[in-house]
């Protein structure tokens, strides 16, 4: 076995660190721009598959190692392939993995830096939240191979205008951060230099939230989106007299009364 | 009864007063940052439905009373009680509130001056209309006391961006007038002195339209935003084909050729 | 036959003249601002419809001759009828040549200049991109002669915010160019001197794609967009399976790796 392939190995595609109840990923493909083979995404599931039940974690943050957040799908190793069935499923998990983030019960934030390109644009997309820096450029960019980005438009056209998603995903050209932002497909653009204390900052004010209430009104909210009003409405009151039985909401509401920070009890 | 609760009894809950064809409705409870209790929300409620069957009013405008616009939901009131039960019908009663401006004949805009949380967003998202002052804040800070904003977040999330309304779920904080417009919670931020003024003339543009075609409109575009495309143009074709046959029409159409103001029946 | 009625007929109300793959139709009623009457919405059919068998074509560019890019349906015409039947048909005539924009395998890109009212604002909302002059202005009027512009509302809050599509359907007031791109009506606005330049840079950043990728691509994102996320999600990953059997997939991955143009065999 080469460095190279042990670099290649599933233990280290995907970096994980904790660190004070964030649990920091990192795709860790560098030399080919953290593309998501099929061996990376099987990590990354197995990885949220075991924060989703680790209770010490209540921020998630996803970064990419090296030169780029993410170009995408590992165009090399889908060339080697030619059965239908095989891309079926190959984007089938990849799917998976991207509504896995969105139930996951703990949020989950982007750090993006550099380029963000299809299916890398789509793991933004797919993110509760994403910070990026000034720099960083998204694209959904298969249309110039000849592969329109069709899974990408799913929680792309879920975050932008229709036809802001439709010119990136006709031209495959690339927008700023600053127009991601202004856009609705990150939360905002911050400095390079300031990029990772922002995105702490953001995961910390999450942090000191009760994360039985956090979990909770996660899945409500995803869930609720897909509603008409009427029956959202329904669906979200009931959520709301569960959260009501938490005893968090107590202890919050006592400790906002009495101008002190709440201890919650699920810390 | 003491001074502070005759101020709180039903009928000084909500102020309205009509000018012109405009009935000014202000949450009434200044000293508890206007927040919605039970007998505020029915107070509001018995006031929409008197106001819907009421020909002379062509536009309401809802303000708050005091240093703020609307503080959301009446914790103290809240923590007096226990029942899951009481806490599913208050979140019910004040969603059917909420959606009783949607199916108001009469467009309903919202004045924001100060803050505007929690419930008071969602006041503000429910609104057909809104306009702030600049200084106005925004926030559905109920997981600051460790209540997931579930009900607050079924309009926000359907007038501004997925990523945006959940930073500001997840988090609790505060966005401005100006991020609030840029996002589409708020038609626009003004200055505080000439807020009145825009709202007066965003009222006033409404009244001089036929209020009952005005009405058909209203209720057709909250119907078919919940409908696919071919759906909806089914729906709004049969709509737009009633509305022909208003008087009104004509009139319009006859007062547009001949260059002068028109006449509308029903006013 | 007056020379007025000679311009008036059926193939002169619309101007179709192709280069290098791209089709550009021009409304040709300039002296009632390109009004949408009867004939002119039928010949508009009829050239979409051609243009979607036409391998010739990869991309539409939509335009108005004269002082404005659309003002609408034709008022004068429709004063002259009376029955709701005819106005039905006629709606429903309308919404059909809004939606065979959607359903065309080419990309249709709305070149605005001056004002595009009502059905007028309705066709640049129909349009995939749009691209304006900075003096443009866009108003959904209807209501101002008393007839809420309900089927321009379909597609209109399907491209900008609640409160932003309600206030332009209430008033009837114009937005500019510049807030239409923040809204997202449009994709941005250029000066008028750069207005061609900018369409034709878009145009053909298109047409140098594999047009039947862009063909898949489009047909699946507008069914995609009426779908809930997991449904969505397994429409768009059959669809980039079919997409991958495309023998331009194969080149297009090829002329990349080879850091050279690929050859789309549908070309």
């Amino acid at each position: 076995m080469t460095s190279t392939q042990q670099t290649e190995n599933e233990s280290a595609l995907i970096l994980r660190d904790d660190r004070e109840g964030i649990a920091y990923l990192t795709l860790n493909r560098p030399n080919q721009f953290n593309a998501l083979s099929e061996e990376l995404l099987e990590n990354l599931q197995k990885q949220l598959d075991a924060i989703a039940v680790d209770k010490s974690i209540r921020v998630v943050v996803l970064a990419g190692n090296g030169r780029a957040f993410c170009a995408g799908h590992d165009l090399k190793q889908m060339r080697t392939q030619s059965e239908r069935d095989y891309f079926q499923q190959l984007f089938t998990r990849c799917g998976k993995v991207m509504t896995r983030i969105s139930t996951l019960p703990q949020p989950v934030i982007a750090r993006v830096h550099s380029i963000a390109t299809a299916a890398g644009c789509q793991l933004v997309a797919s993110c509760d939240l994403a910070i990026a820096e000034e720099g960083a450029r998204f694209a959904v960019s298969g249309i110039n191979v000849g592969l329109f980005c069709g899974t990408p438009s799913v929680p792309l056209s879920r975050n932008v205008g229709r036809k802001q998603a439709m010119e990136m995903l006709l031209t495959g050209g690339f927008i700023s951060a600053q127009q991601a932002a202004a856009e609705g497909l990150i939360n905002r653009a911050v400095p390079l230099d300031q990029l990772d204390a922002e995105v702490l900052k953001l995961a910390q004010s999450i942090c000191n939230k009760s994360s039985a209430s956090i979990a909770l009104g996660k899945a409500m909210y995803y869930k609720q989106l897909e509603m008409g009003v009427e029956q959202a409405y329904q669906f979200a009151s009931e959520a709301m007299a569960d959260n009501m039985m938490f005893s968090d909401v107590g202890e919050g509401i006592d400790a906002f009364t009495e101008k002190r920070p709440p201890n919650w009890q699920d810390r």
